[in-house]
């Protein structure tokens, strides 16, 4: 039963992601959103987006990896995506995170883990740009139903944003005509600094 | 564009699934545990634990259905495992909040979420019993980390958790030896009523 036993607590370990909050607030403005509601979020935006994605993607591994995509924070914490400062050792936290968490596993499930997680971060597969993609619009929706809260609070301009999501310009072209709407209009109606 | 349009507001609707409450408490006790962030982890969990079911099940299929299940409970509330007054009119309501929700989507998706829902909750398919495994166990540890918490408050007996737990008995038989050792324990520790 080792193994089965592993396998739970690392389960139980992983309800940490809800107490890991991010900036964007949910989207009735009412409290930051969480890890796990964001990985949840995303995942099942990637099923009913996944045409927009140019090339063939397997949205069993896309999903797998945005379920699993955040799972170090629970050690390294959410780096803002614009803090500058924070970015600096960003990575080296989360190599660090993704060995400890991971090691919780059985060996072949920890390998499975972080193949998932370092495709993800390295973003050279198409599975992995198009999770990326729904990583990058789910909190430009948020902050645009938010009348642009976190965007204001960090003081972020749109170049930013615009390189922040230019993963979507290449992936999914039909979702960067959405981008652009939105970063314009949040332009005109002051929620974004141009 | 109107596809994408409804997609989008897709979307952005069922960001409330982050403040549908259930009965269970997050691992620290320190509140409610919404319906966004149970999604989330029992679909990693089905990741993780599929090698206990029996047969064959399609991932892709499980976790699809898990991300989607609780989604009809944005109109429909969440109703209590062993709230025996809720569960009266509980299938009319969710029929009528699937119709109403999922009318969102465009017709083919329409029909894609209502399948998966309708799957999920008959239960006749090997993936569908699989994913209400995870579905009953999640709470399960919940309840056993948190000291009983909502099967005090509900004031629920061991052959109410045993019937709940059911499906798991005959479609992950080694993870029903993780449910008899829990309840049994839970019992020791006073944490649940015999």
């Amino acid at each position: 039963m080792e193994r089965l036993r592993q396998q739970l607590e690392f389960i139980i370990e992983i309800d940490s992601m809800k107490n890991i909050l991010r900036r964007t607030l949910i989207m009735d403005g009412s409290r930051r959103e969480n890890d796990a509601e964001h990985s949840w979020h995303i995942s099942i935006m990637a099923m009913i987006l996944q045409e927009y994605s140019e090339g063939e993607t397997d949205i069993t591994r896309v999903i797998k990896m945005l379920l699993v995509h955040d799972l170090v924070e629970i050690y390294a914490g959410d780096t803002y995506a614009y803090d500058e400062q924070g970015a600096l050792d960003k990575e080296e936290r989360e190599i660090r995170a993704a060995d400890k968490l991971f090691g919780h596993l059985p060996p072949d499930q920890q390998q499975q883990f972080r193949e998932l997680w370092d495709e993800f971060e390295l973003g050279h597969t198409l599975d992995a740009r198009y999770a990326a993609c729904m990583d990058r619009l789910q909190p430009l929706l948020h902050n645009y139903v938010t009348k642009g809260h976190t965007w204001k609070e960090g003081n972020v301009d749109s170049a930013k944003i615009y390189k922040r999501m230019s993963v979507i310009e290449s992936t999914a072209p039909r979702l960067w005509e959405v981008v652009e709407y939105i970063i314009n209009d949040s332009i005109e109606k002051g929620y974004l600094r141009k």
